[in-house]
């Protein structure tokens, strides 16, 4: 079965090791790394990452690791999704991709059998969630794991204020172009303005004026434009360049937008 | 079937959701990432990433995308070689690599049946790309992706100036060690010098006596060298440093190369 | 079979066409990355990612390529271990890890027959130790590849001072989210001291009072406190922050500890 992994553990050996507990327990597993460049402890961001990356896959066992309070009280949970099982700290990180599938089960990562013999107390990814993750690749029932909960930590995007004047959202992510992914949804954006109609953004202290386009090849060379993310939410983008450093723009920045007068 | 992927997008949740689609297709690919690095939509330097590694692969799918054109009315487009296939877009990024391969055939992705249903306009590497790829490494036929082009866009790293005083290029690429690699073949250095010669190089405004050397450690403690690189091209390279950092050097920028008097 | 990369070439062209002359020579063989963030030429950190990571793998053939004398007499080496293998240069980068699994034997890679037809002097991560590799994991012989040697270069992380007033030890290396692991082994440190001890560290002309705690999330909000990392040394970290940049810790940088008065 796929195992997916995102962490903020950057590429290197905390991966390797979760990869090589994974595949000491199921050397069938197929492991692929969503992302591991997630900001050190930003669980809002981890999150995004598997949110956006998470619905394009087969039925899979994603395992997240962002997990500033690892080795404390915080539990360790899996999810049952429709076609997906996610794995890793009860901190939210895993809530808003397993939304999306649709939570069927929350259960308590409790029974010793499937975690490593000595846990350590700082790195839970490589004893607990990659052994459990593989465990569940090679079939064990999620019954095994632990009780079930319903009191599991609950994270979102937030919900964009939307009223005549227009939409007040916020940034979500940045991501290496410099495109600026907000949090307001391409369903809000459709009912209300039209691919090629002016828009009006402030973001960062400064108010833009750009268009609604289809695609980055559509502005004007180097030109400022809005967009849909490729995660089907309202973007701000630079025709090759970075919208972001232009308008200084970092995550949970509030942003407006509204049709161009 | 192999599957390899070169892209401008860092390694994260794009290319996660490209393995996503491939896999979801295709589930026996074996997916390897060749370079996720590449500038952004630097068309030049994606395309030396594909030419210095596809050759090493035994038969492949080999994706590239770094596509500032995406969504416009640039052509997505596969082409057939012997040893190889390569998918992306139509902007001279498969072409080198492919030319080395020496192509058969370019045909025009345009048959619906083997992209995403509703294919985004900002992310063709997801919704086109891969999923044709994966289509063709599970042996889908080259004449059902689309109708055969003549037209594509070529690309070259450019034919350097040889005449008796020596040999004027180009910086091709710069590496991880700062190791400057020219677009001068191993073919034309080896014709006119030998190893152990000394070379004058000019470049970034310097003019630099050195030594055309096997390897690195010949060079003396912290001394520059000239050398083959290992995609048998013309190096300049510093001993346990960066020779591109010393000079101040950036793709595409002039070297002269002649022998020391 | 199981083969691991570690190098400091980055991850891009240098790594993928290792793999493609691995999945050349045997298709079935299972390619990890463990850690190309190595920094260039730094044998030591290079020993110690590998150190840290082969261990939680089942049996694989581990390849690390951190190679200032590439190209040179240096010779190449094939390391027999219980449970694993090691092959690269002979340097000193395999041996805490091959130490830790337990030596068996050393071979001087001297037979053509399992190397690329021309190897580069340049490269020998992809010309020289992935086709061994690769031949290793489809069943060649050990002594196929050449005569056994004993006097390799060998290599260590350094023996602590241990006297009445503390421990004397220096910096490792320091992870991405800045924490200082020590050359100071746990088993040292669980002799004398508890948890929940407060401890003294001198570091970087710093001294620093902190407590030796399970994990991070027991330190107060933005504390520093030591605890063992994953690989079993003493580390210095700071909650939600990075210890290294406070006290501007650097690899090999003296670290003494002591009880607190």
């Amino acid at each position: 079965m796929i195992i997916t992994l995102t962490t903020d553990f950057g590429l290197g050996t905390y991966v390797a090791s979760m990869k090589g507990v994974i595949l000491e327990i199921d050397p069938e597993a197929k492991v692929v790394d969503i992302d591991h460049s997630v900001a050190p402890q930003d669980i809002r961001q981890g999150a995004y990452a598997m949110y956006s990356a998470t619905p394009w896959f087969p039925f899979a066992v994603h395992i997240g690791v962002v997990d500033p309070g690892v080795g404390t009280e915080r539990r360790g949970i899996v999810i049952a999704c429709e076609g997906a099982m996610f794995v890793g700290p009860d901190n939210g990180l895993l809530i808003p991709a397993a939304d999306m599938f649709g939570i069927k089960e929350v259960r308590h990562i409790t029974n010793k059998g499937y975690t490593l013999r000595r846990a350590s107390y700082v790195f839970h990814g490589r004893d607990i969630f990659a052994p459990v993750a593989a465990h569940l690749s090679k079939g064990v029932k999620l019954r095994e794991i632990g009780p079930e909960i319903k009191d599991y930590v609950k994270l979102d995007f937030g919900t964009p204020a939307v009223d005549e004047s227009g939409i007040r959202g916020e940034v979500l992510t940045i991501d290496r172009f410099g495109n600026i992914v907000t949090n307001i949804p391409r369903r809000i954006v459709s009912e209300r303005w039209r691919f090629n109609q002016d828009l009006e953004v402030s973001i960062g202290g400064y108010d833009i004026r750009l268009r609604l386009l289809r695609t980055y090849g559509e502005a004007s060379e180097d030109g400022l434009l809005a967009t849909m993310s490729s995660s089907n939410f309202l973007e701000i983008a630079k025709r090759n360049g970075s919208a972001a450093s232009l308008v200084n723009a970092k995550p949970r920045m509030p942003v407006a937008v509204r049709p161009a007068t």
